[in-house]
């Protein structure tokens, strides 16, 4: 597993189930902008309420393979695990797809990760622990005070000048 | 942009250049098991080693549209940015592209990341520096010493073992 970062802006995700875990990863991807599709014919009430909002675009129904075409990126993660696995079976093969439920099925995982201004921390346990991998990033996070976040931002323009200047 | 872990075992990278940042970024993936080919008149002495070795395929050529196709992920990496500029206006929709000498044109970043066991920690500056995000990758994976590894593999067997059980 390589960490990348991934730009998801006008992005098609789908989004399989609509549970706590759903919309748990539902708001990451909405966050940075991606087209939010999610398949579920039952939906907590954070979900049904981003749907009347015209935030995201639910459909209230089982999956079928046809829902799987042209998803940029599909986060299988209803409560069935069988169901999630045959999501994974029948992606294409340079599609990213995430299984919540048995991440070794996928061939994306989603690790823990904090933002400030331009410094990104990613943590991941590879399954050990996700609730660790949540500890350990927010701890190295908080090694990075205000002042850094803003010599950052200085270095990036410093660094935008002299390209420009090339 | 969202931190995500990608498995590239047998995916097909396509690194275009073969100069010293494309040998660095085909390093990073065929150690994760990728089937490397890089599209490039030239290479470094180590790019035709590993070619020789076949460890990876070396097309010596300039690239063109169709070396573009079936690419799980793309690296644009020559040393002309008009190239590695068309490379990323010329991707599929859902295709994978890495722009190094622009990474604003691609929609795919290489964080500096450190692996120890089961730990994965990446760390981005957004273009700030990568040097100092690649400093700061060390010290805070310097943190982590080899009894908390071992610690983090037991968890997961421990997890293993309870998930089998259920």
């Amino acid at each position: 597993m390589i960490p990348l970062l991934i730009d998801v802006k006008n992005k098609n995700v789908l989004i399989v189930g609509g549970g706590k875990i759903a919309l748990r990863r539902l708001l990451l991807f909405l966050e940075e902008g991606a087209l939010v599709t999610v398949v579920s014919p039952v939906a907590v009430p954070e979900i049904i309420e981003l749907s009347n909002l015209n935030q995201i675009n639910w459909l209230e129904k089982k999956v079928d393979i046809t829902d799987l075409q042209h998803a940029f990126i599909i986060i299988a993660a209803t409560n069935d695990s069988k169901i999630n696995e045959w999501i994974a079976e029948n992606v294409s093969e340079n599609q990213l797809v995430n299984v919540v439920s048995s991440a070794e099925k996928g061939n994306v995982t989603v690790p823990k990760s904090v933002k400030k201004g331009r410094l990104t921390l990613a943590v991941s346990t590879n399954g050990a622990s996700p609730r660790l991998a949540s500890q350990i990033c927010n701890q190295l996070s908080n090694q990075f005070d205000d002042r850094f976040i803003k010599e950052l931002d200085q270095l990036y323009e410093n660094r935008v000048i002299k390209k420009n200047n090339m």
